[in-house]
Parts: C-alpha cells; structure tokens; sequence
C-alpha cells in the first residue's frame, strides 16, 4: 500500500525487508590512502555494486512491490534517461511487469542500450520537458500505466533510506553523513533514516556548484528549482521535489558545493587508491570529504557512493 | 629462513600466517552478468584490492619476513618498474627497510611516482638489460643488499601460493582455477597450493598473444624465453623462470593465449558490469572465461585477478 506521509522507520525496515530479495546488500569499504588525506575516518557505502548499478534499484523495486496486481497487470511507467531508467526497467523484468521508459530523442546511446538491456519499453519524445510529459501522459492515459516518479514519491525515499538502513548496521554509527543530492531521493531517505537511528550524525547534502539548487534552497529557505544546470555529475541535474525538499529543509545538518574539477579529480583518486568504479555523481561527496574540512578532522563519516554507471568512452579527465 | 625447495603446503601455510598483519585478505566476487556471458559459474579473486594494487605483495612481504635482522639492515633490492617494485617499497617502508629499485630512465611517469610514494629508493639505469644488470649489482656491492627476485624465488612462490589458500577457503573447490602468467610466480604457486588443497582443480595458465613463452615452453617441453614480447598486459612481458618452469610444466593442465584485442574488451566488460578497477593481465583470464569455451560450460572456474594499477589516462579503448 502505498505511503502518504514521510515513511517511518517501521515502513523503511518494512522496505529492506520487502526489497532484500531483489537487491545487494552493498559492502561498506574503507581506504587508509583516503582517510590520510582528508584527515577523517572514512566509511563508503558502495551502492555503485547496487543492482543496475545504482541505489536507484532500491526505490524503483520498493516502488514496484507496492502496486496492487491490477497495477501490476498495466504496467508502469517514468521519465528518465538516467539511472533510475535502468533500476524501473530492472525491477519490472524480475517481476513480469511492463515498464515504459519516456527518454528524449537526444539521449545518449549508452544510455539506451543500458535501458533495453534491462528489457525496458522506450518511447522517444522531442527533448523538452513539454515533450516528455506529454509522452508520459499518453502512456498513462493509453495504457493506465503507474507513474513511478524518480524521487518525488514516498515509497521511492522509503526505498532509498534502506542504503543508510544498511550502512549504520555494517559501520559505525558516523559522526557525519556526506550524501549527494539531486531530486533529494537519496538524501531524504538517508535523512529519516539517520534521525531514527542515529539522531546525533549530522548529515551532509554534497553538490555540484552548477546544480546547487538544494545549497540555494538551504540558504533561502524555500524551494528553488535548477536553472540551466551545468555539471559533470549527470545524475545530479534534477531539482528538488515537493515532498524531499520539506524533509531535508527539517533534518539537513549543512549543504556543500564543490565544483566539476574537484569532482573530477576525486573520482579518479577513488579509481585509482580504491580500485573501484564510481560515476561522476558519487566522486561529489567524496570531493567535499577531500577537500579536509576542519569539521571532519578526526571524525568518522560515511560516504555514499550512489552508482557506477560510467561511460568509460568519456572520462571527466584527459 | 629461505626456502630452498617449491614450497610445501605447510610452507604456503606458514607464509599465510607470517604475512596476514600485512596484507588485505581480498574479497572472493561473483557476477550474474558474466556468468551468464561465459556460461560458467565465475569466482573472482579480487587482488586489484590488495595493498599496493596487487598479489605482488604477498611475495614481497613475505620474502622479506624471511630475512634475517643483519640482512634487514643492509636493505634489498630489485629491478622492476611494475607491481613488484611497489610491493617490495610497501613492505620494506613498513619494516622499516631500505628498498633499492633500479628502473630504466624511460619508465612512466606513473610508475617511478608509485613506488616513490611508498618510500622505494629508485635508481635509474639505461634502458638495458645490461645496465639494468649491472645497476643492480652495484648496489649489492656497495650496500650489500640482498636481491628479492620479482619470481625466480621460492620464497615469493610461496607468498603468491596464498592468494589460492585464500580462494579456496572463500569460495568453493572449483573445476578451474585461469590464472595470468608472465614470469610464472603466481602461477607456481597457485599451482603447489590447488595440488595440495583441491587436486581434482585443473588450474589453466591464461596468456597474451603477444608474450606467449609459457605457451611455447609447454607445446616444447623446454624453457623457451620470449623475445621482443609486445602486449598491453604490460605485467606479464617478462619470461619464465629456472625456478617456475619445472613447477608449472609438471602441474598446469593447459595453456591458453588471447589477443590484445580480446584482452581489452574483457577489461571494459569488467569495469562496466562489475565496477572494478583491474589491470591489462588481469583481464587475460577473464578473456578465456569470455571466450565461452566448451570446457567451462556450466563448471566453476575461479580467476584471479592479479592487479588493479592502471595509469587512467592511457586506457586500453576507444
């Protein structure tokens, strides 16, 4: 049944153990070359060896259990041509479900390839937002597909949340949080998840300076969209939405920016010293941790690394 | 106290033992993905996350542990400008060692900045087997340090074993065991642990086409030497050893070579599905798995992959 209000910390033990099946309990990592560097112990909860590659596979399937099976029977639908895309599609398969995946016509090739691997349903639209919804509108009209919204929904933060869930069983229980944030999905879940649990970790909102909708929003304290957001961190383009923007104005200790250099180098330090993966989006919080604020030195923080989705033909450095 | 004979299990196990404070005791992955694409049931023995990026400080360690205090203050020394190098300056500065590396002046940038992070004295000579040589001998001379061969050791032999004690504990005993060759120190010693631990497990030597000597010497009969070896899998150009060849023509099942070509596409396959770092040789044997061979269908097959230090701006695609 869906949820109406922001989820409780029963319905986000209820969606970790709903979704346990059909997920990765994700590892948490350390690195000592990287604690060295930003002075603090650091902790990362690798979602980027999330399904589909991406904490996106968590809400997206939460989402998708929550339908009744005439919802089931029609298929659902989203607007996205990033990760969360790819989880929707994902999820759906396993379950037998029809996903249709509304992309702009200019989305690139990888991306699509990615969606029809999962065995999405893709309709092209013109690339504008007009476009887009009314492609989306079709399908719901035509079909009474389900709109699965990327983040501006309960049951998807309620789903996100099971990332902190996880990580505040697996490592200590932080003195900070470093979470990026785009539609604030993520963000919102980790912070009801945090304020049950561990009510005294200050969590940390990580942005791109071209994207600093949430840092803008923080500091006016209302609800400002993106402009033209610019920013290598593609996942973090998206603006706030109704329902995360209240949850994280309540609970969000303090929004970071970092500009498209930093990020850049952070994410080919964290290839190189740790060996894995991560996608631009992911290197935002790690850049800030490695910028060695004074406020992180000597402490414990834990960084989510929310995917590794990457195009490996066009890497943010030469 | 050297080990002059291969190494026995107890040798591989006392070896374990010995270097366990030192080293990572790396995960064991899997992947539906590639699985599904080899038809077999993969295991990865992920040493990319071992410490300095490689199983190359397991021997390192080890054979240092194996010194006396007199020796130990003298320092040691080793020409190479690849994983050995900076497992041996690792595991030296830890000890609190001097670590003499001669390496040719033309050595990438990223090379000689690696091992002077882990605090290794470089020496640089002409680019020559012969100055390399005689480099080398200049500082056993001068310094009277003790020489720790990158292979051609059983010490080292049996440090590189403990990777395959590791994996067969972690994971099952497999049908296969594809394992990267250059000089033949973690082959060896994979070989002596899976003859020991798991006979039943056929362990198959995986190779570049372009630096094929374990395919010669084992289609022969005798140690034939590489000349002019040219591949991306740049740690694995180097020839067996006096030491390794009799250990790997009495125990290796078979030996498999794959072109630079497929050496790369199995790289990207990895970062992209499993968001791992891992080198060229490691992907040697992902290649043989990718192949799909008939052997390998529906068997289980561990591989190790040897390393993760990559110079990220030189990438083997696009």
């Amino acid at each position: 049944m869906k949820i109406l209000q922001p989820p409780t910390i029963d319905e986000i033990r209820s969606a970790h153990d709903l979704i346990r099946p059909y997920i990765e309990y994700t590892p948490l990592l350390q690195s000592s070359q990287l604690n060295q560097i930003s002075g603090a112990k650091l902790f990362f909860k690798c979602e980027n060896f999330q399904k589909a590659g991406a904490f996106k596979s968590r809400g997206a399937t939460h989402a998708l259990l929550q339908l009744t099976k005439d919802q089931l029977g029609k298929g659902v639908v989203t607007h996205s041509s990033g990760n969360h895309a790819q989880a929707l599609a994902r999820a759906a398969a396993m379950l037998g479900v029809e996903a249709h995946i509304v992309m702009p016509e200019n989305a690139p090739a990888v991306k699509v390839a990615a969606v029809e691997q999962y065995g999405g349903k893709i309709t092209f639209c013109k690339p504008t937002l007009a476009a887009r919804e009314e492609a989306t509108e079709a399908i719901i009209r035509d079909c009474k597909a389900t709109l699965i919204h990327p983040y501006n929904d309960y049951d998807i933060i309620a789903g996100q949340a099971t990332a902190c869930l996880e990580m505040l069983r697996q490592g200590p229980l932080p003195d900070f949080i470093l979470c990026p944030v785009g539609g604030g999905g993520l963000l919102s879940g980790t912070l009801l998840a945090a304020h049950y649990l561990s009510p005294a970790t200050k969590v940390i909102a990580c942005e791109p300076e071209g994207a600093n909708d949430t840092w803008q929003s923080f500091r006016q304290g209302v609800l400002i969209p993106s402009v033209h957001p610019k920013t290598i961190a593609d996942g973090l383009l998206t603006s706030l939405g109704s329902l995360t923007y209240p949850i994280i104005k309540n609970y969000v200790s303090d929004v970071i920016t970092v500009s498209d250099e930093a990020i850049a180098t952070a994410m080919k330090l964290v290839w190189e010293r740790m060996k894995i993966v991560i996608e631009p989006s992911s290197a935002v919080p790690v850049a800030v941790a490695l910028s060695s604020p004074d406020w992180i030195q000597n402490k414990t923080a834990t960084i989510i690394i929310s995917g590794g989705n990457v195009d490996l033909n066009k890497l943010p450095w030469k």
